[in-house]
């Protein structure tokens, strides 16, 4: 195989962004279909990208010209249909969350032991941010001695309506969840969340301040604030027994006006993460075509994290320190 | 008066170091007296700043040629040489803490309330700060917005062998309590304390991270780490509903040197701080000339700041959240 | 024509790097054929990449699984190959300069406005830099006003024996001298070369500073300096009337480490502009499948980079200011 | 002496600026005596200050109660001025430019001489701030290699009418003269101007980029633009065989809003360079005080620093580089 066939579900804002990169950028891909519940929105995609457009997301799944799969629709429905991918012995790459349900992200980790071959990749694109992967390498290497805390700070601009309190830990901070475990490279064991007061621009949800331990006893603070109107903006300093690293958001220009001289702070993740995307999906086709592995979420990594999202949801309604539950990994995902 | 004649209590490395400050840089100031637990030490110092050695602090406080008394005698000492001035009419700036128990701390509050005016400066030296200052500005100037969180690190290069994880929560954390309340210009209403492992340079005692809210809901997060090897660093970093402002620790020049291109970072707290002892000193004087009150910690400010660290104790012993006592402000005090 | 296939001429350090990016990571672009005239050094490499080495470049030029050409060989042939390559009807990008004299750069022009299209593309890489674009969009946005000043640095941590303080202009510089035509989209009047004294590491050859002047009056200054030890280092800043916008180079991690807080500095050119090469290919490549023209330096910006360097070469030996030859710009080029 | 009163010629903004610092915030000084040709402003501030108005700059010079004097008149006064100081014995610091005329500068030499201990300082501020001192102590202190090229922005947001080109390098650019000289620790050879275009906010006189040889073959680089609008703004980057050193001009706080990181730019001179202004008249009273030497500039750098400005003056009337006159230094000034 010198090429992959993409098939993707769902064309809301992130799957029409996803779909026009596959398109056109990624080496190695080729769009050949989409499927939206929307199939109008669907249908004028594949019109624009001349691919196909297919009414249900079992026809794509099934469809003989598609090899690989990727899921952007609702979190309800990606358990499901990652379940269809493992069935049909095709890749698959889920938008986080991995599952809407713990036990249907179990079924998932099920078939695809029962599979005897791993399909399924979440899409945590952190773990391809070139600033990710430059701490990690730091902490790896040795620099900075073992990590004692993990500072993260996640703020977007603006939010919808229907972003609750408990919807800015559950999906909000999930991204920091699956970047502590693989800037660390361990477990969580622990989470105690502490609430400010709700800013005047949002006062119907209180931003969070989520505090995890890991097994091995490094400290990582979250601030999960999605109403910080100056812009998106996403930060982490690692702190070792003998230095630190800390992410550099990248504008690669600076600016002196008005009295002011920095950087530009970009308006949403579509600038911030570029680079992490399409490497992501670099990385992803290339894993396909060649059959080995990269460093991408596997369906383990996605049910761990929702494990923490468990325990820190707890936390949070007990106002109190919460365990993470800590299942054994099974042979098949080490 | 034109000039404050200032005595000295205590001259270990930081009384002599203020000492030296005294002696000539700061206008309107004048030394003309040291005394130390160990009088030769004292003795030496005070032949070369040609001033008077004493034999006793009692000497020190009741002599007529001192107008004003620093105390930087051990934590100990501080209450009863506090009581001491007070009673003998004299301003007197105490290096933190106020005083070494809660009990001490009261009887300072009534000395002063008996005495009717305010003699008592606490020295807790980031209220003078350059940086410490334009945050606060730029806070109440309202271009931020309302505070939501305060991120605040304490990092030492190195630490001596005495210091134990509770007092890196009793002394290396006081400043940042003190600078939290005049910052945020509220109290502090409750403490919870996580720890992360010790780092293999200081087995013995564990870094704190330590978590207030202040009364209205402002989430304050310290890092306290005492063992960061690469050098003596003070960040902060206060997150409004519109904007975010963080010191900028100030090196004045950057450097491109062996495949890295920043900033010194100084090794102990005399570089980084040295403008804002330099201010509290000029400033302590000026007040003291004109009777004008001034941005420095008061007797009830030095006293607020033990309740924190009582708190912030009790909750890391427990393992849990901690509501901080809140005693009603005297008028006498507002 | 979905994909297109490329031959490399001259397989040395920047050619193989070249090479194996072409095999793999550009959308649309496929590896054919290799030549170098170390027949051995390109077979080699072919076997590696599962490519074919043919023994002349003529043969790569000619052959049919051959549909566009990158000359990455020594200066001096760039011309030759390139004419074969536009009588060939294939397009061709020659990495800098177009060509080593003169007379050969008028011989291309000719041959290509006589062909009728557009086939010849400089690889002056900078004009797909993320920062160099998002300098030139800051002043045609209007910003930061009509410039007035552009500050340019060029360092390399070390350099061969053989650059001589000539070729420091006639090479090193040439990057410079496309890169301030392209940000300031016109053309180069007049040049002045002050020399400071040779480094104590390169006793042999002088730094230079470069001075050159718009025809519209924008003065820009370039260091050139190919012994700077640190590091690989460009850097750029852009005045204009109402605010600057500079360069800033892109690590994604800080570090604190040993004293210093900091960036690492990368220690060549890959590093730096990788990015700048990545993109360069993906858009060349997308010109060539889709007929549209892009940003990359044409036939006639090779021409006038190399009339800049012939007069700072002047200027540096005169030790005067000397006037850029103005040719008229053919409508061909517009 | 204890103490030293001051008399200041000369209360315009920097004058009446100078006054009030020399009233009450430098250790050792007193002001005791204000002059100016607007008899009813110096009595105006006077009166504020609690110090006497005097009518004639010589009264004020022959005065019982003043014992050094602060010229801050108009720079066709400063000779004369400077020369009735040294008749009358009294130390003075005299605003930079040392004098009007070069006959008039070597006069005072002639005078300092002839009265055999030096008391003329002139106020070139910049040796005292702490960028420049680190700066120059990076330098010294070998780490970074001999200097190769020193770069110098001097930008102010806005200027008055009366400044025209010629000015620019006469006025505005000699702060940057007397740094370059500074730093470098050698003299200036020769140089070269080259203006930009004006800018449209000032469209009847142009910016200036002035390049200076030093004796050993230092290249000094200085932009020099008066109307940069968003901020005063002075930048310096030292550039040696090993490293480079850098200003990093000084806001102790950084700030994230409105889509913009970074710091604010102050407006004028006066937050710049408060600290240097300060430290500055420390150092004069106490040199004074001791009779010990300071690194502020004597009258013979000012004589040097006129002399470089005599021939960038000539450089760009010409259009070509001009050496600048090498005076012997008299013993004295050693």
């Amino acid at each position: 195989m010198h090429e992959v066939r993409i098939g993707v579900i769902g064309t809301g804002v992130m799957g029409t962004d996803h779909a026009r990169k596959l398109a056109g950028s990624i080496p190695g891909a080729r769009l050949t279909a989409l499927q939206d519940f929307d199939a109008a929105r669907a249908a004028n995609l594949a019109r624009d990208l001349d691919v196909l457009a297919l009414p249900q997301a079992e026809d794509l799944i099934a469809h003989p010209e598609v090899d690989a799969v990727l899921v952007c629709s609702p979190d309800g429905s990606h358990a499901a249909l990652g379940l269809q991918a493992i069935a049909a012995g095709k890749p698959v790459m889920i938008e986080k969350p991995l599952a809407a349900e713990r036990a249907e992200a179990e079924a998932i980790l099920r078939a695809e032991m029962a599979a005897g071959r791993r399909l399924v990749q979440v899409g945590y694109m952190r773990r391809f941010d070139p600033g990710y992967t430059e701490m990690k390498q730091t902490l790896t290497s040795g620099r900075i001695g073992a990590a004692l805390f993990l500072h993260c700070r996640h703020r977007n601009a603006v939010s919808p309506d229907y972003l609750t309190s408990d919807l800015i830990i559950a999906s909000t901070a999930g991204h920091e969840f699956d970047a502590a475990r693989f800037l660390l490279g361990e477990e969580i064991a622990a989470a105690t969340v502490i609430s400010p007061r709700a800013s005047r621009h949002a006062p119907e949800r209180q931003p969070q301040f989520i505090v995890l331990e890991s097994v091995s006893g490094t400290v990582v603070d979250i601030e999960a604030f999605t109403d910080a109107r100056y812009g998106y903006d996403v930060q982490a300093e690692l702190v070792g027994e003998d230095g630190t690293v800390a992410l550099r958001p990248g504008p690669p220009t600076s600016i002196r006006i008005q009295a002011q001289d920095g950087t530009i702070v970009p308006q949403d993740w579509r600038a911030r993460f570029a680079d992490a995307y399409r490497i992501q999906f670099e990385r992803w086709i290339s894993s396909i075509l060649t059959g080995a592995p990269n460093e991408g979420a596997t369906a383990w990594d996605g049910y761990r994290a929702m494990l923490v999202i468990d325990a820190a949801l707890a936390a949070w309604r007990a106002g109190a320190r919460v365990a993470v539950e800590q299942p054994e990994r099974p042979d098949f995902y080490r």
